[in-house]
C-alpha cells in the first residue's frame, strides 16, 4: 500500500459523499457522524429494526459498532449486515469491550460470523475475538494490550472471517492474513477523548464505499485519521480541544500534508 | 414579518426561559440541549412512554425529531403531541431523513396529522412530505433538493396540515400556505456539522413558547440561529470549532448584532 | 476535609485510572466519558439488562443517573445497584429532575433506598427526594432552587437514604447527615452547559473508588470539578467554549493550582 493511493482516495470520498449507515453507540453518535461529514462522507445514524435493512441497501457502506449494545440492537446489527452481505455493500464491525461480559462476547462473535469486510479493535478487542486466550481481555472498553501483541492474533481472526483486521494503538496494524501494513502515525493524547477509535472505525466504512480492496481502504483510513489527529494535537491544549481540533483538521486535510505526515509500513 | 419584532423576541426567550420539551434523535441531544441553553431557554429531553405526556403538561413548547426513531420513541411523540395539541403547548416537527424508508414516512405522516404548529425539514423532506412526487427524495439524512424547490410543496403541506413549514437550505423559507417569508442568512460550512437543523427545529421551539403567531417565531427562530451561524463561520477554522462557536454566538447574540445581520425577505 | 487531601486523592485517580461504570442519559454519556478521560479515569457506559451485574462486579465505582430513564433502563439501575451494593461497589446516584414526574418521583425513591454511596443532585432535586414539601419541585430538569434552600433537606435526606447528600448550585454542600461542608468554588456560566452535574456526578464517582470515605471523595470531586470549571470560565467566550475548556482543564489540573483555588468551608 503506497502513500500515493491515499490521496486520491481521499478525494474519492470527498467527491462522492458516500452515504454510510452507522448503527453505533449513545456515546459516539455525534461525534462519529461529525467525523463523516468532515472528512466528506454523508452520516447517517439508523438502527430501527422496522427500517435497517431498507436503509443498508440505500447506502454505500454499513458501520456496526456494539459499544452500547441491547438485545433489540444486536438484532438490528445482525439483520442489517446480513442485508449488507447479500447486497454486496460493504461493512465493518467494531467490537467495543467485546472482552467484559459474556453477552458483549456472544454479540461479537455472531457479529463476526456474518463476514465483516473489515473489523477494527484495540489489542484487548482482537486477542479476545481470535481466542488467543482463555483469560479475558481488556478492562472495560479501553485495551490492557498494547496493539503489537495482538499481530499474531490478528493473522488468526483475518484467516478464520475472511475479514481485513485492524489493530489500533500506538501503532496499528492492518492485516488480511497475509500482507501486513503498519501505520506509525496518531498521537498519545487521542486516547484521552472517548470514542476515537469508534470514528476510526466509521472513517475506515467511508473509505471501503470508494475502494473495493478493503486492505487498501483500511490502511487508508487510519492514515488519513492518524495524520489528522497529530495535527490537531499540535493544536491542542488538552483532550477538549483535541476533539475540536479533529473535526477541523479531517476537514482541512489536503493531499499534500497527507503524503508528506504518513508513515506506512509494509 | 419586520426584523425588528425579533429582537423582543429573543429577549422574551432570555427573560422568560421557556422549558422546551424535546423528543429528539439520539445524535443531537448533546448539542440541541446546548443550543437551547445558550440561547436563554430550559431544555429538557424526555421521551419515556410512562411521563411524556405529564412532562408535556408542563412545558411551554415541544419539539418532536424523528432522526433515530425506533417504535416506542414514535409511539411516544403521538401521546405527547397529541397531548400538547390538547392542552395548548406549541409543538414543532422535524421529520428527519422521512424519504429514506417507507418506515420513516409513516412515522412522519402520522405525526404530521397530529397539527403540529410548525414542521421543519430542508428540501428533500418537505417535498416527500407534501407528496409532490412519487419519487423517493432525499439520500439518508442529507437534501439532494435545494430549499428553493421545495416552496411549493411547503405552501402545499401548510395548506394540508394547518402548520406553518420551513424549509431550510441556502436560503430558508417560511410559508403558512400564504405569506411567505425568505430568510438569506446562515453559511455554507453548516451543513457540515450534525444535527445543525435540529437545532434550528428547536430554537424555533423555543421561540414558538414566546410568541403565539407560528409564523413570526418561525422566522424569528431560523434568523437568530442563522445570523449565529454566520458570526460563528467567522470565527471558525472547520466544522469541529463552527459548532463550539455556534454555542457561543447563540449566548452572546444581541439585538444590535441581530437587526444589523439579519436578511429578511418577505 | 482539608485541602491537602485532596490532591493526593487527584494522584490517586491519576495512577490507579478506576474503571467507572456509567448507566446514565443519552444526554450526556459523551460529556461524562470524556470527563473521566480527561481527569484520569477510564470510563464505560453499559446499560443492557443482560450484562450490567457482570460489568459493575468489574468495576470500581458505578453512576447510576436517570436524566432519560425508560422502564428497561430503570430496571437495569436497581440490577447493578443492587450487585454494587453486594459486591461494595461504590455507587452515586443522580436523580435528575426528580421532581417534574411521577414517574420520575418513583424511581428515584426506589433507586435511593438501594443504599447509593453518595446522591448528588440541585437544591430541587434533593428537595423533592426529601420530600421537605409536597410541592412539585423545580421545573423540568433545573432548578428553581438555589442549593442554601436544600440544605436542612439534605441532611434529613443523609439521615433516611444513609447516603452522603451533595446539593449542588451556586455553593455546593456535601453532608453526611452530621458534617457539613461548602465549596465555594465553579462558574455562574456551567449552568448554560447541559450536563455539569451530571458530569460532577461522574466525577465523584471516579473519587468513591480511590477513597473509601465517601464524604471526603465528595468534596474532593466537587471542589476538583469546580476548580476545572473556574478555571476553563477564564478561557471561554461563551457556553460552548467553556465545554472544551472543561475538559482541557480537568486534564491539566495540577495539585498546586488546585490548593492555591479550593475555597472549601467546614
Amino acid at each position: 500500500m503506497e502513500v500515493e493511493r491515499i490521496g486520491p482516495l481521499l478525494a474519492a470520498v470527498r467527491e462522492k459523499t458516500p452515504l454510510v449507515h452507522n448503527i453505533t453507540n449513545f456515546v459516539v453518535m455525534n461525534n462519529t457522524a461529525n467525523a463523516l461529514l468532515a472528512l466528506g462522507a454523508s452520516p447517517a445514524m439508523v438502527h430501527a429494526l422496522d427500517e435497517v435493512e431498507d436503509f443498508v441497501a440505500l447506502s454505500q457502506a454499513l458501520v456496526v459498532n456494539i459499544g452500547t449494545l441491547y438485545s433489540e440492537q444486536i438484532a438490528a446489527c445482525k439483520l442489517a449486515a446480513s442485508r449488507a452481505q447479500a447486497a454486496g455493500v460493504p461493512w465493518i464491525l467494531d467490537p467495543v469491550g467485546v472482552g467484559a461480559t459474556p453477552y458483549r462476547r456472544a454479540a461479537a462473535s455472531a457479529l463476526a460470523r456474518l463476514r465483516p469486510n473489515v473489523i477494527r479493535g484495540n489489542g484487548s478487542e482482537i486477542l479476545t475475538l481470535a481466542q488467543q486466550t482463555q483469560a479475558r481481555q481488556g478492562r472495560g472498553v479501553d485495551s490492557l494490550q498494547g496493539s503489537d501483541a495482538a499481530v499474531e492474533a490478528a493473522r488468526t481472526l483475518a484467516k478464520k472471517t475472511g475479514a481485513v483486521i485492524a489493530v489500533t494503538g500506538a501503532v496499528d496494524y492492518v492485516t488480511d492474513g497475509k500482507q501486513l501494513a503498519e501505520i506509525h502515525n496518531g498521537h498519545p493524547l487521542m486516547v484521552r477523548v472517548t470514542g476515537l477509535g469508534c470514528s476510526a472505525t466509521a472513517i475506515i466504512g467511508a473509505f471501503l464505499a470508494v475502494e473495493s480492496n478493503a486492505f487498501a481502504a483500511t490502511v487508508a483510513g487510519l492514515t488519513v485519521f492518524g495524520v489528522a489527529g497529530e495535527l490537531a494535537a499540535e493544536w491542542a491544549a488538552g483532550p477538549g480541544s483535541l476533539q475540536v481540533a479533529l473535526l477541523d483538521a479531517l476537514y482541512a486535510l489536503d493531499e499534500a500534508t497527507l503524503v508528506a505526515r504518513a508513515k506506512i509500513r509494509a
